[in-house]
C-alpha cells in the first residue's frame, strides 16, 4: 500500500502517518520519529522515497504533487545535487541523514551524516561526514573539513573525494657542506663542482650532463639555492637569492620558499613537480639518489585563503591518481602551514 | 689540440679560424662557414663547443672566458634555457641551428632547426621547428605553431611537447526525436521518458538511476540541452536555456556551446571532461552506448586570446597521456574554432 505525506511549511519537512515509522524509519533509516507512528522526512528524503514509488505523492495545501511536480518546485541548484547524492548513497546500500538535529545527535558541519554499511541513524556511528558540491561551486580553503566531498559534475555524475590532514614527515639525509663556490643566472644558481654529496645523497640541484661526475657542476632552483644559502652550504647572500625568487616568481616565491623549509626540516625532500603540474613532489627517505624510491606526495602551495574550483581539484586529484602519489594541499597562512591531501574513493 | 674563439660584437658570434670548418661545421654541425676554413658560432654553439672542452676559451678584447665565466656573462632567461635544451638535444645525438639565416636558408619562426637524425645543417632538410621556453613564461595561444615546444623547469629539467592542428571528426548517429517533454531546473535539464535512442544511441544525457529503462528519465547539462532545445528534440525554448546556461557559467558558456555545437556537426560526441579537468571528452564513432568505445580527445575549451601557463599545460597533457587521451585546445575566435593537439614527445 502506497502512503501519501502531508507538507509542513512551518518545519520545512514532510509528514508520514500510518505505519511510516516501521516501514521507513525503523527499518530503512529515513527521517525521524514523532509522536506515534508519524515521522518527519527532509525534502531530500521525501523526494527518493516519492521516486521510489514508496510514497504515492505528496499533499500540500491544495495540490498533490508526485516527483516530477515536487522535484521542479524545488528552488535552487542545491536540492538538485543533494538529491542526486543521497540517491546515489541509497542506491550504494548506505544509510545516510541530513547533518542536522533532530536527525542525528551531535551533528558534524557537513550536508548529510552517512552511517557505516548495515548501520542507520539509531545505531550511533557516523562513518564519515559528507559535504555536497555543484562541480561550478567554489570551495574557501578555509572551509575545507576532514570527511567526504561529493562533486557533482554537469552531467550529473558524482566523484567523491576523501579529505583530511596529512603531515608530511621523513627521515632523509640533511648533511650539508659548507660555502660552496656558486653563481646566481637570470633564474637559476649553478653550483659549481660541490662534494657529490650534496647531490647524491641530500638531491640538491641537477647535474650538468657530461661533466666530470664526481665533482658535477649543479644547477639548483632559485628555491632550492636560497635554502641552501641560508644554510650556508653555498658562497652566496640568501638575501640577493631570494630577492631574486621575489623578482621572478612574486609573492609566490616566499610562500613556496616557506613550503620547502618546512618539508626539508621535516626531513622529507622536495623536487620540482613541474611535470605534474605541482609545486612539488615529495620523497619521505633519501639516502642516496641511486637508489631513490618513489616519490609519495604532490604537494601544491596555496595561500591559507586560497578559492578552489572542484573542476581544478578533479583535474589535480586524477592526475596525482593516476601516478600513484597523494595530492596534498600546503595552505600558507600567517600561523604557519596547514596541510591537507584529497583522494578519490568509491563509496 | 683545443682552439680558441673569438668574440666578434658586431656579429655576435663567435669565429674561429684553423680548421674550424673541417671539425665543427662539416663533421658536427656547428656554425656556418665563412672565408676559408674559418666559421662563426651562435653563443649557445660556442658555449656547447667550452663546455665539452673542444674549444678552450674565448677571447673577448682583454678577457679570456671559460663556460664558467662565458656563460655567466650571458644575460637573460633565455641563453639558460636555450643552452640546456641544445645541450639536451646535442647528447641524443641530434643536430640543430639557430632557426635564422645564414644558420639555415628559409629558417622556420622557431629558436631552433632541428635535423633528422644522422642529418645537419647542410642537408636542406629540417625535422621540425623547436621553441625553447623557461616554465615560468607565458605562452599566447594565437603563438601557437606545429612543430616542437621544450619547457626547462626551474630545476632544469626538459619536456618535450609536440603541437600540432587536429581537427576533430566522427561519423556517431545523429538522428533526433520531436518535442520530447523536458523541465529545465536550476542548472540542469529532465527530459521525462524520452525514447531510448536519445541516451542509447546518440548519447545525450545520464539516466537517472531506479527508473524503467526503456523510458529513461534523463538528465542533461544546459549545453546538452540548449543543443536539444535548438534541434527542436525537447520542448523548451533554446534561448531560455541558453540564458541559464549564462546565467551559470558566464560568458564561458557561450564559448563551449560553440565548440560543442561544432563537434556535433562534425559526428563527434561530446561528454563532460569533468573528470580529467577538461571541459569534454569526445568519441568519434558512437552507435550505441552498450558498445561505447574509449574516448579519444580531451577538449579545453580557450578564447582565442587566452595565455597558457607552461605548467598548465604540462598538467592538461601529462593527465591526457595517463589515461591515453590526445589533448586538445579549441580556440574560439571570431573567424571560428581553430583545434591544437598537444602531446608529449621524446625526442
Amino acid at each position: 500500500m502506497s502512503l501519501e505525506g502531508r507538507f509542513d511549511e512551518d518545519d520545512g519537512v514532510v509528514r508520514v502517518g500510518d505505519n511510516a515509522r516501521q516501514r521507513f524509519y525503523d527499518s530503512r533509516g529515513y527521517g525521524y520519529p514523532l509522536e506515534g507512528n508519524e515521522i518527519a522526512l527532509a525534502p531530500v528524503e521525501a523526494a527518493h522515497l516519492l521516486f521510489r514509488g514508496d510514497l504515492a505523492a505528496i499533499v500540500d495545501g491544495d495540490d498533490r504533487l508526485d516527483f516530477q511536480s515536487f522535484v521542479a518546485r524545488e528552488p535552487g541548484t542545491d536540492f538538485g545535487v543533494r538529491f542526486l547524492v543521497y540517491a546515489d548513497l541509497r542506491s550504494r546500500g548506505f544509510y545516510l541523514s541530513p547533518a542536522a538535529e533532530p536527525w542525528v545527535a551531535n551533528p558534524p558541519d557537513a550536508d548529510f551524516a552517512v552511517f557505516p554499511r548495515g548501520k542507520g541513524p539509531t545505531d550511533g556511528e557516523i562513518e564519515y561526514p559528507l559535504r555536497v558540491l555543484g562541480e561550478r561551486t567554489d570551495v574557501p580553503a578555509s572551509a575545507l573539513s576532514a570527511g567526504v566531498l561529493a562533486v557533482v559534475d554537469e552531467e550529473s555524475e558524482i566523484t567523491y573525494f576523501e579529505v583530511g590532514r596529512r603531515d608530511p614527515s621523513g627521515d632523509s639525509a640533511t648533511a650539508l657542506p659548507e660555502r660552496c663556490e656558486a653563481a646566481l643566472l637570470a633564474d637559476r644558481v649553478v653550483v659549481w663542482e660541490p662534494p657529490l654529496a650534496l647531490y647524491e645523497e641530500t638531491f640538491y640541484g641537477q647535474p650538468l650532463e657530461g661533466r666530470e661526475y664526481d665533482r658535477p657542476t649543479l644547477q639548483c632552483s632559485l628555491l632550492e639555492a636560497t635554502y641552501l644559502a641560508e644554510q650556508g652550504a653555498i658562497d652566496l647572500d640568501p638575501a640577493t637569492v631570494r630577492e631574486r625568487g621575489r623578482d621572478v616568481e612574486g609573492e609566490r616565491f616566499d610562500r613556496r620558499l616557506r613550503v620547502y623549509t618546512e618539508l626539508r626540516e621535516r626531513g622529507v625532500v622536495p623536487k620540482t613537480g613541474y611535470k605534474f603540474g605541482a609545486d612539488f613532489r615529495t620523497y619521505a627517505t633519501v639516502d642516496s639518489v641511486d637508489d631513490l624510491g618513489h616519490s609519495e606526495l604532490l604537494v601544491r602551495v596555496h595561500p591559507a585563503d586560497a578559492v578552489f574550483e572542484p573542476r581544478d581539484l578533479a583535474l589535480d586529484v586524477r592526475l596525482a591518481h593516476g601516478v600513484r602519489k597523494t595530492m596534498v594541499f600546503a595552505l600558507v597562512g600567517d600561523d604557519g602551514i596547514e596541510w591537507w591531501s584529497i583522494e578519490r574513493v568509491t563509496p
